[in-house]
């Protein structure tokens, strides 16, 4: 929109938060009750603002690229779990406090412990005679929750420090519970010890019908349910890949101490695309399109140099040099970019990292993450990863049904081998029952082993071994020919390129990026969310809720309705100063204002939110223009040409 | 839409399974798993249909009547299901088949099995020489499941069943218990008896957190969640009612043996509204907009008298004559009747049934069900209840927060009442700790007893009794005078009108009642979805898949896409009869050819689904009547008149 001066204040986590709250974008789920950690309700500003994410979600990807939609259930029976690797390793390590009983997840608990000690350390250093040099790292510890103590700490001590930390995410449980024991590690709450790390799945599990024998857990994710079915997708598009499905819905998991609000919860709407392709040819018919947009990377290898400075780099770059995998993979990234920008993430607070093999989920092959920058670090926000075939893989094993795809070939395959014909009704008097074994046996071999039978059966007669008995074949039971086979199909298993986007975290740093107070005044909020997204896109203000001005209101609200434009009204009993004010803290973008002089004259003010500035005009001309605004035709400075500024009186502001 | 004979075929389930089956509007879900009962995945069509429904719904429902929309979790903490009553009621009663454990409905069962024995007798009576007089009833059982054996059964026997198949719903756990064991009811699956009745309850459980000491559930209803928001939702609306809240979202219900389809299911969308309203005034300020929709009402004493003969009445009267109980239930009812209509319900197919008194969930205290006649009978698709108080109150009840609604009063009321003040000094030095009681069981005094106390004190000294204490009170401790009170606030519980809707339920019905077959061709199926919920609204259709078709597939795709219209391309190796056949089984009501006069000339025929008819004009011409047709502001007959009919040589039926 308009150019503001948005960073004249800092921006204020607490005022933010209290913002958020009071309005009602979202608050803990039954907060009467006391709440449950993990778990948050969004209000009518948050659901609305939500509902346009997921809206604009479904025009720039589904329906731009023509994926196919559905709608799968939350409940899924555990063997579905089971054969995806589930229920073995979606999973945390966790400990629990000998006494009090609580739980910690481990790897958060030696690095809040140990990024503690550190930092008591280098306060110990600062008052000491010598202090160590304070690194970037340490200035965030600083920040962090545990609370330190200052204490100095051998040199050598430090550098082990700090080379676990490092390694975190290297370490499994009985490694963790090492260092616990090791570096008398115990829980920053209670001072107590913990127990021995424990695995705990973060799967809600639950029973599916009355008898209790049917476990099923709450699907982590939505990917299963598109996999499961792969064959009825592929079947409604005509047996042809690549295309891609898409859903939008719930998962949860049962995160073991959540504390960071929107960006840590125990259930969340997500928007997964499952795109299925030929893995021999990962290229994207419209990888042209995007080819030039410049995206902020943070490959592997910089990471493992130690760095965590972004590479300026256009997609195609990247893809050319073989640092985004394929060009499938590069086209979503660039499209996941496009997309962020467009609801109003701020583009210099966006980088795409690539995950280090360490970290990948247990299914993917390459993964990179849309990461948002917002005040508590750099936050996965979408995650795009290739998933290859393992999915398809494992289900099809599992449940014995074909997932792939059959594409005729354009040639032919022809290929030339030896092959065995069984005299049945000899084998079967000869052998009885182990006319089958030899089959078996015989039928494996390759092009040499039968070159060789065929040349001792030749002479007469030969002896196999199978399952440790000695069988004497002979010319008359087997004859061994040289064929001709055509391959006219091609059978496959199809790779997955999957973005996965987590919604509650996309909309809290959108609503981070958004907020700012006018210079002038500190108290005064105002989310500047674009029109696309804001859960109100204007708002109607009559001087006061007399009569007089209802008609005038109806006839404006209708008419937005028409226009196919969300409005409201603030008819309450304060100053229209006041009402917009209340409303810039909603990002309601556009404001009406209805006075003596619409009733006399039909004319309306039209207010943006981010300069203030009002425009005037007949009512029919202000709708025409704020529907315009609204839809992205045009811009306010183009509203500005076709409306005159207003300068009345009236004090609105 | 245009007037085509759809009753040329009667409807045929065993088709219309198939093809909703072939073209993946819904599937058992974990299919390859061998599915789940109760569990449907929507594939492609089924999605788009039902998120039109959805969409459609919002517009009709939370735009058009500025609701605060809301999105709650579906994890629930157990203690507000025991607060609202679902631990303990909300429960069907099953039984157990004795040898093989399977588990069924025990009403399921006495109706199941008492229905094919009349059935049976029905049948025996037929070959015998004076057959009892086939009533109605009789018709239906004998298209139920349970297979029935022509026994004849004596006349006062025939009359018990009946008697208790018309009392049903009357019946608890023990008296189908006793039921069983009286009549010999049997699983008819087995021959096996049954046991006891126990009561299931429907919710599914889970544990939240890694403790496993936080017991929850998955919510059966949105409505909770409304409720425990209602402090902020109040709020947000500036503190005043009437205002309505609105969810859609999952909810989950343990069906005991779910058998029908999406007609009863273990896990399904809702739309749910929560009308708040003040219990002293429930009127509805747009009740005059509805007042003269005539609805086909089924009220409860109809159903009482034993007939099920709906009554066409205006709503308005409905509400004059108290049928209705009050204009905001009146006004829900009317509006959820032009929902359904809108989105293509048969309204010869629609009528609003009552609930009697014994059939009313735990929390209602009136009830109308908006019914959909299908092949299975009559289906509650919609309920709209009046909840009254009942959930804000048991809530504020157990939390202690009060969920009220607080107005200043017009005029204050004024009110004079015996007020008791206390000496505390005195009383204190006197009791000690019993001041504290004496306080409480005067506070506590009305009028009659302060003035009789008053009058005891006037004489010098009196005793009361408290917790069985005798204690001596004197003129000096307690001063008893008469004040006056003023006042200016009102508080109130909301009541709570409840619209809600089970998408699962209204999709499956409208696909029954839009499924035909076209006269000259029976194996052909026919979607007559209305453009406002189709999940492709225009099909593109180029001669074949070559190449030079491509720019114009792309331009009419970008130009369709721009103007918000859902299209699909089908450029299939097979013919365009064939290609249009499909898409009639998918709903899409319009459709776009492109063959060589489109190359040549730009022109392309535009073809209605119902009809066939067909129209030609030039590209930008079609696309714009197109895109009228599906707005809904033009017919198929004012289409006619602005394009010239197609009546070109191409074969494309």
């Amino acid at each position: 929109m308009s150019v503001v001066n948005r960073t004249a204040h800092p921006f204020d986590k607490t005022r933010f938060d209290a913002v958020l709250n009071r309005r009602f974008f979202y608050a803990p789920a039954f907060e009467i009750y006391g709440g449950v950690a993990g778990l948050y309700d969004y209000g009518p500003p948050g659901s609305a603002l939500q509902a346009n994410i997921i809206a604009e979600w479904r025009k720039h990807f589904v329906i731009e690229d023509h994926m196919l939609e559905l709608d799968s259930t939350n409940l899924t029976p555990a063997t579905v779990f089971e054969t995806s690797g589930h229920v073995a390793r979606f999973a945390d390590w966790m400990v629990k406090d000998s006494k009090t009983g609580d739980v910690l997840r481990a790897d958060h608990l030696v690095k809040g412990v140990l990024e503690a000690r550190l930092a008591g350390d280098l306060e110990a250093r600062g008052k000491a005679a010598e202090p160590r040099e304070e690194t970037k790292e340490d200035k965030k510890r600083k920040k962090k929750q545990v609370k330190a103590t200052a204490v100095q700490l051998a040199d050598e001590v430090v550098k082990e420090y700090e080379t676990i930390l490092a390694q975190l995410d290297n370490y499994g449980g009985p490694e963790l519970g090492e260092l616990c024991r090791k570096h008398d590690l115990r829980n920053p709450d209670t001072d107590n010890e913990v127990g021995e790390p424990q695995q705990f799945n973060l799967m809600f599990a639950s029973s599916i019908g009355p008898t209790g024998q049917h476990p099923g857990y709450l699907r982590p994710e939505t990917a299963q349910g598109h996999f499961l079915n792969f064959s009825r997708l592929l079947d409604f598009n005509n047996g042809r890949v690549p295309f891609a499905s898409a859903q939008v819905g719930r998962s949860f998991r049962n995160e073991i101490s959540p504390r960071a609000g929107l960006l840590r919860v125990r259930e969340f709407t997500m928007g997964e695309i499952e795109h299925f392709v030929d893995p021999l040819d990962k290229s994207h018919e419209r990888f042209h399109e995007v080819r030039d947009t410049v995206l902020a990377l943070l490959p592997r290898d910089v990471q493992l140099s130690g760095s965590s400075q972004v590479v300026p780099m256009t997609i195609g770059e990247a893809v050319d040099k073989g640092i985004v995998a394929n060009a499938t993979l590069g086209y979503f990234i660039a499209r996941i970019h496009s997309f962020l920008l467009k609801i109003g993430v701020n583009e210099t607070r966006l980088r795409f990292r690539q995950h280090m093999d360490n970290e990948m989920a247990h299914y993917a092959t390459d993964c990179w993450d849309a990461e948002i920058h917002n005040s508590t670090g750099w936050t996965e926000c979408v995650g795009c990863a290739d998933r290859a075939a393992y999915d398809l893989t494992v289900h099809a094993n599992k449940t014995g049904q074909p997932l792939v795809v059959r594409v005729a070939l354009k040639e032919p395959v022809v290929t030339e081998r030896e092959t065995a014909e069984f005299n049945k009704k000899v084998l079967g008097k000869t052998f009885g029952k182990d006319a089958g074994l030899i089959q078996k046996v015989v039928g494996e071999m390759d092009d040499v082993k039968l070159l060789k039978l065929k040349g001792e059966l030749a002479q007469g007669s030969t002896t196999i071994v199978a399952e440790g008995k000695e069988l004497t074949l002979t010319a008359e039971m087997v004859t061994i020919e040289r064929k001709t086979f055509k391959q006219s199909i091609r059978e496959f298993t199809p790779n997955v390129i999957e973005p996965s986007f987590g919604f509650g975290r996309i909309l809290y740093t959108l609503l981070e990026h958004s907020f700012w107070s006018r210079e002038q005044d500190v108290e005064r909020g105002v989310l500047s969310l674009p029109p696309v997204v804001a859960p109100t896109k204007v708002l109607i203000v009559p001087l006061s809720a007399r009569e007089e001005f209802d008609p005038l209101v109806r006839e404006v609200s209708s008419k937005l309705r028409k226009a196919g434009i969300f409005s409201r009204v603030d008819d309450s009993n304060t100053s229209i100063g006041k009402r917009y004010a209340r409303n810039d803290e909603l990002g309601t973008p556009f404001g009406i204002t209805l006075d003596f002089a619409s009733v006399q004259n039909r004319t309306m003010t039209l207010r943006e939110r981010d300069t203030t500035d009002q425009l005037i005009g007949s009512i029919d001309d202000v709708i025409a223009v704020v529907t315009e605004l609204v839809d992205g035709t045009i811009e306010w400075k183009e509203a500005c040409e076709r409306l005159p500024k207003y300068d009345g009186v009236q004090a609105v502001e």
